[in-house]
């Protein structure tokens, strides 16, 4: 059993820890791994396509904390999905559902317990984390789970056209996957037409250009050099 | 038994590996937890405003290394601080003086153990790590804790009305506790009069405000976007 | 046993969380620290140096993955080099050679198993981390090593005159050991002659000063400012 955190706290930020004090407190023993805590911040959307792409690396048996959450607060409901064998637990708006819609068989749940202190802004930390360490312990009823039809908001299965991610080399994810792309295809973004390359080696020093990435993921790179930056291009950027 | 880092090496510098690397060592099988590694640089007077709110989620029995430490290779102290039952082990320049000050019960150690080589520049690495370590593994003896009446620093209980932190969404935390501050004032910041808001939602979208934190502290933020770059504000900056 | 990661895959990425999910899954219960994610991208020249600087707090008997892999995908091999007793699991394009020619024994091993699937552009998830898994679990012999001479690609045993590292405080690490630096020699760096000090605050406020760091480098710094704003540094540039 491992617990995943997937989230827009942020890795240098004060967030993270206090979300690991509360898991090691209450599960005790069952291993923590950070799969992302710079999801684009407020960014529903691509977070819910990044979370999808990862989740393929998410083994059967473990359970994520899923939290990209601008609505924390609000009337936004709580849930814990069921995708493949595969716990996640987050808010109920959408970031979930194009893993839960990709899933061969999803359950939703409601979550029914409810933290004795509950902040207005850290959801994850007073209700998401201590429901992951019941689901990751074995105390799945203390959660008080409730089946539901389905999640409130849904993306979809589908792929979507844009950049969803930047990495730090300045490599840009798209929400696309590549199995569909035929490599011959040029991938169109800020009005430039960019040609596929199976690796970096293949481009010329400097030189767009797109390749399946290591997720599936259609991304947009250059060898040695920034795409991002020479693209000036970030999340929500369409490409075709 | 769980040890906490608070420190501003940097999350993403090379200097938090080579402290684990040493707990690792030093004491095998205690959680290492990281709960802030970006407190703002050299600034020991924030460092020691976070910490202390931070402290509220640090479990008795825990051990916490925090180190802001300009000061390092020069003859600040190093102490151990026993503060309601968590052990706090640091420079002796303030930073865990308004923990401590906060405390029911807090005791002061000089730290009397040495290693065979420090470095002028990471006792983090070399002093406090090892400390912690035999604090954490039932080894107190070891680290030749010697019963002083107080801190050398100490910068006292109360509140500070400035900005201790801007996280990477670009709020902004204050060294103020929310709880003695009435929902109907204004907080004023850069010339700005900044008026309260439960939660996010509850703002226009781009609109300041400020509400209480998760920590419990007075936090200015926008909803959807950075107070932080709307303010051109930054750690240190007044608040009232 | 303990695996140590040395990357340059950003810390703040979503990359070092599924090495750590193939680690977690292979190789359950070894502990693996993070000690560098923020390499200088794509530079192997600065990474052999800081790895070999970090490799004096690497124990004997630990598995490191190290990569820093601009070829990804590309022709270069992949080795596994047992230096003083520690495993050192990576790309052959140098990255490990400066580590292995500063050893007083070392051993290279060509990587014969294969994964069932091998990304292009992330060995590091496919077959790194897969390989040290093996190691710190001691199944050696599921690696498929293969004994070779040497390395292809090596570097060779001595300091280089240039920046490798700026850290988050601004300081410059060189790849300079401070121990056959007279203390009485100025460094030079971007047209200025840099005088030693042996603390911090042994210079003047805002004053740039070199000293031996806490990994027996020659370090750039400047009492409570940063050297890399103040002579607009980064890595690469050459120190005299």
């Amino acid at each position: 059993m491992t617990i995943f955190l997937f989230t827009d706290f942020g890795s240098a930020d004060l967030y993270v820890g206090q979300v690991k004090a509360v898991l090691a407190a209450q599960a005790p023993r069952v291993p923590v791994i950070d799969l992302l805590h710079d999801a684009p911040a407020f960014n529903i959307r691509a977070g819910a396509h990044l979370l999808a792409a990862l989740a393929a690396r998410i083994p059967a048996g473990s359970v994520t904390v899923a939290v990209v959450d601008p609505g924390v607060g609000g009337p936004r409901g709580a849930v814990a999905v069921l995708a493949d064998r595969r716990w996640f637990v987050g808010p109920d708006n959408g970031l979930i559902s194009v893993t839960a819609a990709r899933a061969a068989r999803a359950e939703v749940y409601a979550i029914g317990w409810e933290p004795r202190m509950l902040s207005a802004s850290f959801h994850g930390r007073d209700l998401f984390a201590p429901v992951a360490a019941m689901l990751a312990s074995g105390k799945r009823r203390a959660a008080k789970l409730g089946k539901r039809k389905g999640l409130s908001v849904s993306l979809g299965a589908g792929d979507i056209a844009e950049v969803i991610y930047a990495d730090h080399y300045g490599n840009l994810l798209t929400g696309m996957r590549a199995a569909g792309v035929p490599r011959e295809r040029k991938v169109a973004i800020k009005g430039r037409k960019i040609a596929h390359a199976r690796v970096f080696e293949a481009a010329a020093r400097g030189q767009l250009f797109w390749y399946e990435n290591s997720l599936g993921l259609v991304e947009i790179a250059a060898n040695g050099a920034s795409a991002q930056r020479l693209l000036r291009s970030r999340p929500g950027d369409r490409v075709g």
